[in-house]
């Protein structure tokens, strides 16, 4: 298609598309494991009922569709030449408890909007487009993430499957009851030349877009992050008794480690630091804290500007110890890289936001998500698209405008248009 | 007596005195809520037996004994003219949950172990010497402490009666069904006229004095108290995608608050701040905490010294939380001022512990006695004991030493013997 062709589209008609995601989106909402309040988790029956929901919106777009082994629900829509490679897109229609109706949804909602336009004027390209509705990604029910794309990238990890949920229930038998067989979860993989590239379109989740004035963004890395617990023992006493020199009160050493890791982290572009845990356990007003919990998170688009923060935190956390004369036990309990996105595919997407007269603008993403899974097996790219309210994801207070979704489909449509 | 007749009291003498004392201590502390460790709390059937065990050794000491209508359990050692105003002395029987077995009862079992020695050398005073085990202190129960101390002063805040424990019961049922007639309470009341001066024994429940190396201490003030349950609401995010510089992270606003309390407080003598509280409710590690709640506990035996810290730390908060964007709840939950020891009280203590040849040493209290509510009523003074195992009270690891009992125990009767 000419880029000519491609600004014959007018605004009007995205924003048909756009209301379209929106009330797909506020319909969608319905498949809800809570009444009242947005939780669908893996495998529950309101997850199969968005599912099917899923599916039957893809085959009305004009798309075969099929389920596989992990729960995905995954639409074709065919090439010009049927069997050709595809470029994938798609997300994850899972969510987290009382969270948001967007987050995820819009990068399977979003597609398939711009499919069924496409397949209403009988238009294919060289390459088929899959849309694929990952299953699972929060790891809400199972403690595990990135299950879906994990699957089609095929590195799922087995073990994950003994996990069991707050009832008891092991993913493996969750998977049976629904229907699944987990025995031939490896048949949810794809071959890397069977993918041309995948692209994720996905809410922002932070406020970055809305204070730069920008509907869509394209996205350079998905961050990596180190995460760790701390304990730190000092010594109980009673607050009235033991006088300032003499105490090894463990909240202060946790309270100054914390704010040195806000401070370290600031001034770095892409850098976040958060303790986002801070406890006494069992605190009393008039009892000097022997004992304080807290959790550090670090994440980075650039691995090193994360590892030398993680080192300088680490170094400080253990000079406080020594000055306040307290015991650190420190447990690393996550550790991913970051994630570059492709730069061909940054390139095209940039290419589309210009040809449509829009702001560009590059983020990080601070969040994980599906794209990290598939980069083993395709270059990856994603489309960021404003928050509202703040910036506020993973909370009933998510919202995003319909004329940001219609402009985030006219910038997709063109991207597809134009791939290559 | 003279100088001279006291210093014959041979060292083994109170020795065996000191014995007695953590013997008592021992026994007594099979009266317990729980087994397996020390909770006596108001009025249940473990505070009852510890009252009729104190009474019975009292009597064997010689004393006339009584239970008040607050449950206090009161020996009388008479004068040698019989009904001659009273120098009282005592502590509490009862204990925090899973405390120590001398916090409080070293009070009482020190001064019958004395009474016992004069009694059996049939020796009186020109005064009465009272000694009253104070049925509650320590507030576990009911929330309300020094309900027996009150009783005896006349300052016992009738609303009080109304608080339940967490069964629901009332104090007033609790007090009828163990016997006593709350409507009664006032007979307990003490005339200033009756009582010549108010001395309490107790552990320092401190460091102070085993950093000094002196076995006991003359407490100069109660040290008065200010306590705050603070609030701070910001902003909650995802650790993430919401980028340092526009957060407004509750958490580490609280940090900074609690560390200017620490440093503020240093350098002061006798003045301390604790932030006993510290929590994220509910906090993620990938979240950004939105919400932080803590607590403030301030002491000092001068007011001035407490009203200037609280002074500075209010305005710290507020600064913090204006740079911060961050909103403060602020709830004042505890204000009592600072009782002074009587001059003259503390002279005649010191002069006893010279009179023995031990280090002087003097401190303030930085922990609630009994000795604050007779206060209202008469002149009072405290001797402190030596607390083991680094200071540590209310706790079963709480320590002190035979032979500090017997020091304490020797300067008690030379402070008797010389008082006027």
């Amino acid at each position: 298609m000419s880029k000519e062709g491609s600004n014959t589209c007018s605004g009007s008609e995205f924003d048909a598309l756009g209301g379209q995601i929106m009330a797909w989106a506020d319909a969608l909402a319905q498949h809800t494991d809570s009444a009242g309040m947005m939780t669908r988790t893996y495998l529950t029956p309101a997850h199969h009922g968005a599912a099917q929901q899923l599916a039957c919106w893809m085959e009305e777009a004009g798309m075969q569709v099929r389920r596989d082994q992990a729960g995905n629900v995954i639409g074709r829509y065919e090439a010009a030449q049927p069997g050709a490679p595809a470029l994938m897109t798609g997300s994850h229609f899972d969510t987290v408890r009382n969270g948001g109706i967007y987050d995820g949804m819009l990068g399977v909602l979003l597609p398939i909007a711009c499919v069924q336009r496409w397949n209403r004027q009988g238009k294919r390209f060289p390459f088929a487009l899959e849309i694929a509705g990952f299953a699972e990604e929060e790891g809400v029910r199972f403690s595990a993430t990135l299950l879906g794309s994990r699957a089609i990238a095929g590195t799922f990890v087995h073990a994950v499957l003994d996990n069991v949920d707050e009832a008891g229930v092991s993913m493996r038998a969750a998977l049976a009851q629904a229907g699944f067989d987990p025995a031939l979860l490896d048949s949810a993989r794809y071959g890397p030349a069977s993918l041309l590239g995948f692209l994720e379109v996905h809410i922002e989740q932070g406020p970055v877009l809305l204070h730069a004035g920008a509907p869509v963004g394209v996205v350079s890395a998905i961050s990596g992050a180190s995460r760790f617990a701390v304990e730190v023992q000092g010594q109980a006493g009673h607050a009235g008794t033991v006088p300032m020199a003499g105490r090894r009160d463990a909240a202060m050493a946790a309270a100054e480690i914390a704010l040195y890791i806000e401070q370290r982290c600031q001034g770095v572009p892409g850098l976040v630091g958060t303790v986002g845990q801070f406890q006494v356990p069992h605190g009393a007003a008039n009892v000097v804290p022997g004992k304080a919990v807290f959790s550090i998170d670090i994440r980075a688009c650039r691995d090193q500007d994360r590892e030398n923060a993680v080192a300088d935190v680490l170094e400080a956390a253990r000079r406080v110890a020594e000055r306040r004369g307290v015991e650190l036990a420190l447990r690393r309990t996550h550790e991913a890289p970051s994630v570059p996105c492709a730069e061909r595919l940054q390139q095209q997407l940039a290419a589309s936001i210009e040809r449509l007269g829009l702001p560009l603008h590059r983020l990080p993403s601070g969040a994980g998500h599906d794209a990290m899974a598939l980069a083993a097996i395709a270059d990856v790219a994603m489309l960021f698209v404003r928050c509202g309210n703040g910036g506020i994801s993973h909370s009933p207070d998510e919202t995003m405008t319909a004329a940001d979704a219609a402009t985030a489909a006219q910038v997709f449509s063109d991207f597809v248009e134009h791939f290559n």
